[in-house]
């Protein structure tokens, strides 16, 4: 590999990204390729939160949430994500999970298309999604699942909101948003996008393809911590005329007033629920400073690069272990990870992870990597190419303790 | 206040809960009466989360799932919640808001009753939940509010679900959960209860009520810090039969399986949804430690104590100043709180929160006092009663200053 260990010198040394991963905490020795899963620490989170923590909650109390700004969290972390995704101010708010922000803009999307209560999405979208859309749907209305490239035959006129995930979580399949979505508007069919695996990893321009709604996740590429709050993205011409069934106080046009009776804000806030969980929205805040004057473009092709250097690095080996990728070679049609059906994944996934190198599995036989471009260099691509070698040639994954599954895979 | 002063220096020196109070970081000089709004700082709070910032997240990363048992946070704090509600072990977890919890259990609730989609509640309970009931209940049913003495004698047959709010949160009125719990169950009413104002305020006893459903707040009384997530309960007997409709991976029987059809989990876990807020639980978690080992009953009694002598330090001055008591004087019939109807109250609550007493202004004229028994001493409250009283004689509160409306009354 003498020949590709020279090209990641070369492509670091030219890596106008490079100095981005002072800005995180990574651990010693480790090669972490699964910020698709759980994004590093960003070094000004542990001060944020510690003075959240022991000033903001220990010394104002109450009245933090005026003097702290807690109560605006939500719109203004909103704000900072969708400058990352191409939406204009006032049309994102910070809150809650993906799967409940995705059923606020489902019952929105479906109250838009009362006579066609019919979901399509792909076999390949995120389990949540499809599970949020059949406990929505209930019985009175149809979630129709189909191939990812058979989505744009599939968009019929019975077919009422086309719900897809940008990103394939397994795969990394890239759907074409601007594509779809314009077809989807054509046939008058709503449009929700899930940016998890997008968001932080891609540039997306939600309002250039004229998306209705979207969701995603903040703790993957945008590094807010695990289980960091999600976020959600309604088109501004839409906010005033949709709701979610999932009325709360805070998005109510008036929290404080204690009127009986809800009436939705103005704009995004109708889409806010309850009250928001203030300590983890803080880190997710802090967590955004690392995107204080990154060019996505960058990001992109730092991206793709790093995954087509990876790809080159296990094409070389792969044969020999019975590895087939399972990601498109075409970076156009990649997110950011690349995966590989792999046989014994789960086991050689634990060995890996045994010798720093940390990716996910995903069943039933895929090994799962993610590129993230602010904190990985291309050595990191090469040595964990190396050890994932070293793994399959002296068969280290068929020791038993990397066969014991663990709870969270 | 002479007398009354006696009386506070004796009831402090038999307080059995003296000691807790150094278990909190209380600002020097304050007397918080908002406990009920937001609670104080457990002293154990700032370590444990500034451990899972840097070290469970910084370092495990991903591993942390498995390796800090952030997955099973949810039914681990739920358990130590359900020590504090009288409710048996695997019939609570902690997720999401106490709204989106409401929206979930009254969901499962009305599915149990098809031909009775009516909601019965009180006009005095707290907006967010008759918001969440209007949400969820849409065209397809009613909600109904009824005076809070009246709500025994409109349980009529058509009523298919109960949705009150334990404890008031403006007068702090207690509702006798076992009797109405009773009265539901005899008439096929299936019964929710909001513990927002109760759990850590006083004994709750929800298996030995009967209660169906039960949704509270981590942020009051159980000191899980700002927005702290919230919790919820379902008899033991109903869980493996009902649903709520916001069905998320969490909350699948498998989530890693990653099987494209929702399968409920057994238990209380399939009223989990997405991936929960682990900062702020391990927050909530450490926040429970304060717990261990108070007795209950003790709470209760210190917390009626305190507030009988607040009210009787008021009485004395209460008159001359117009104010009026909004909360039933009898303590059997009153939770944690003890609030007046109060002239210029807004101004007044302003004036008070300056010279260092924290209580909250309850729109239209109600000024609102939380007793939290851990972390209270008498001789607060006679401090607070002479403070008040001095801003009425002197009518301080009658500058400008005070007057000017903050974002969070």
């Amino acid at each position: 590999m003498d020949d590709l260990k020279q090209r990641a010198v070369d492509l670091d040394a030219a890596d106008p990204l490079s100095g981005w991963r002072e800005r995180f905490t990574i651990p010693e020795g480790l090669v972490y390729l699964d910020g698709n899963s759980l994004g590093v620490l960003p070094c000004t989170v542990p001060a944020r939160v510690a003075d959240a923590v022991s000033r903001g909650w220990g010394e104002q109390l109450i009245r933090g949430w005026n003097a702290e700004g807690w109560m605006d969290l939500p719109r203004r972390i909103g704000d900072r994500i969708a400058g990352l995704i191409g939406a204009p101010e006032g049309s994102v708010i910070c809150a809650d999970s993906t799967s409940v922000n995705l059923a606020k803009v489902l019952q929105a999307a479906l109250a838009m298309v009362p006579e066609r209560q019919v979901v399509l999405s792909d076999t390949g979208n995120f389990p949540t999604d499809l599970y949020v859309a059949q406990g929505q749907l209930g019985e009175a209305g149809t979630l129709k699942t189909v191939a990812p490239d058979e989505i744009a035959a599939t968009m019929t006129p019975e077919v009422g909101v086309l719900m897809l995930t940008q990103v394939d979580y397994r795969s990394g399949r890239l759907h074409d948003m601007h594509r779809l979505t314009a077809r989807a508007r054509d046939l008058g069919i709503v449009t929700i996008w899930d940016l998890a695996h997008s968001a932080g990893a891609l540039p997306v321009d939600l309002a250039g393809a004229g998306a209705d709604f979207a969701v995603g996740c903040g703790y993957k590429y945008l590094n807010g911590g695990p289980g960091a709050p999600a976020f959600l993205y309604v088109r501004p011409e839409l906010q005033n005329r949709v709701s979610s069934r999932l009325t709360g106080w805070m998005g109510h046009a008036a929290p404080f007033a204690f009127d009986p009776d809800y009436r939705p804000a103005e704009g995004i806030d109708r889409f806010r629920v309850g009250t928001p969980a203030i300590l983890s929205m803080v880190a997710m805040d802090a967590a955004l400073d690392v995107w204080d004057g990154v060019d996505m473009q960058a990001v992109r092709a730092k991206s793709l690069a790093l995954g087509d250097l990876f790809i080159a690095c296990i094409d070389r080996f792969a044969g020999a272990h019975g590895l087939h990728l399972a990601s498109p070679r075409d970076g156009d049609k990649r997110g950011s990870q690349v995966s590989w059906h792999c046989p014994d994944g789960y086991a050689v996934m634990q060995a890996l992870i045994d010798r720093g190198v940390i990716g996910d599995f995903r069943e039933p036989d895929v090994i799962r990597f993610g590129f993230t471009p602010l904190y990985l260099s291309y050595a990191d691509v090469v040595n964990a190419a190396n050890i994932l070698e070293d793994i399959l040639l002296n068969r280290t994954w068929d020791q038993p303790r990397f066969h014991a599954r663990a709870k969270v895979t």
